[in-house]
């Protein structure tokens, strides 16, 4: 059997993962870019040596992110995507026939190589005409736009660490937000409310100060080992549960995980999340 | 800082606590026993190189193995524990004041024992005078027993390897069925549908066999190490998710997580869950 890989989570607890086989292992000009098969998760993308997203349960995290957006948002011609350069998510987007164009700012185009070249089961959308990509700064990118508008953003960003920390902080979203058209519906992925509880509250509270409409939603990611992740939904209008009916149902098919019932589920939360957020 | 705690499973993926003291090892007739300290996770028990359970996040196992039974079951006047010698399960069970007795059936005295003395924290009702406990094999207890009948049957086995293995075969069910009223409740642990679905699917089509009412549920436990774990209500009668209101939330205020909302999400099944169990 081949060595153990570990990500380690604030040096108490970690998750090992059996290696296979090291398929690639560079660095970009912003990070450590790995790809190591596995035997329980099969191929995982590791940047920094933080294990991001693997063939095994990618699903349970792009789905999430991307489709209780989708489902909800009144319009969905025009998405963007910052961050997600794995490909799991522009691929959950593009899913939607209704989705005209969708943006993808990743800093990292290495990234996206990488991800072609490894990991093509979970990047399956990368040469759909409506696929536009840009290899800038997100940050940067949303700092200076000045007209753009988009119906659904999606923010894919790592962990508020290294160079996507500062997809974490409160003046990047409130550019998204002066992209975000009036009804548009904003999602992001939010850490886990149980090993990072502060993190996540943290965040609630920058999002609640920017939108009317804030609402956490769980489910499990089991590569990043903390037992519950945590996504937010964001609006001005709307409400998170009010799907539009026949384009989710057009989506569930397909899906591994996202379904009705699931969507109205994840939104339930457990009076720890509720009191932390003083709900 | 101390030494890595590992469990690993199947060789493949494992999780790893940093201990920063060990307060108990020992053997009893069954099984190894210890008690170690963690940075991560608080105390922890663990049996035969698994982890059972954790001062930090025994909540999110002992309310939902305890809670949808007893507020969805006609009547719980009389509740039945098979193993759960941490005493969190009766701990839950005994917070209902329409609880008159509660049998626990645990084979290993020495669990008991040490879990009073180090996780006293998770066993707040060892005093209880409504507690009845019985260091007796679970599975001779109830191919045994005749006349005994229980509103509520909560079975809190370990895992199906070593002593614990035969409370998940077939014949343990249905002796379990015997002694259930007519209208009662079981609810189960039934291991993770993600990292061991096998053993998941296996364990419902029993069941199935034996209640018309066979119902899975999902949410999180961080110590076990697969992102997500599942628990079954099963029932000849009633609907898992009708609660009865007023019980239900005289429990709530004192639950760390368990809630009215959180009760209906947790049966809401993935696709790939659905798609298993041919749902």
């Amino acid at each position: 059997m081949g060595l153990w890989y570990d990500e380690t989570l604030d040096d108490h607890t970690r998750l090992g993962l059996r290696v296979k086989e090291t398929l690639f292992s560079g660095r970009s000009s912003y990070q450590d870019i790995e790809v190591i098969d596995t035997v329980g998760f099969g191929r995982v993308l590791i940047i920094d040596k933080v294990f991001m997203t693997s063939e095994y349960d990618e699903f349970l995290y792009h789905e999430m992110l991307a489709q209780p957006a989708l489902s909800t948002a009144p319009n969905i011609a025009r998405v963007l995507v910052i961050g997600g350069g794995d490909g799991g998510t522009v691929r959950e987007v593009l899913r939607h026939p209704d989705v005209k164009d969708c943006v993808m700012v990743e800093i990292d185009e290495m990234v996206v190589d990488v991800s072609k070249e490894y990991l093509p089961g979970i990047g399956t959308a990368w040469n759909d005409p409506r696929l536009d990509i840009r290899f800038i700064d997100g940050h940067e990118y949303v700092k200076r736009s000045t007209d753009e508008k988009y119906d659904v953003i999606l923010l894919d960003g790592t962990d508020p660490v290294g160079p996507g920390a500062v997809l974490f902080d409160e003046s990047f979203y409130a550019g998204c937000k002066r992209m975000l058209a009036p009804e548009g519906v904003m999602a992001l992925q939010s850490e886990s409310p149980l090993l990072m509880m502060d993190l996540f509250v943290q965040t609630q509270h920058r999002l609640r100060s920017l939108f009317s409409e804030v609402h956490p939603y769980l489910g499990p990611v089991p590569l990043y080992g903390t037992g519950i992740w945590s996504w937010t939904w964001c609006s001005d209008t709307g409400e998170p549960l009010r799907a539009i009916r026949e384009r989710q149902e057009a989506i569930v098919e397909g899906s591994k995980a996202y379904n009705e019932e699931l969507h109205q589920a994840v939104f339930a939360l457990p009076n720890y999340v509720k009191r932390a957020l003083k709900l």
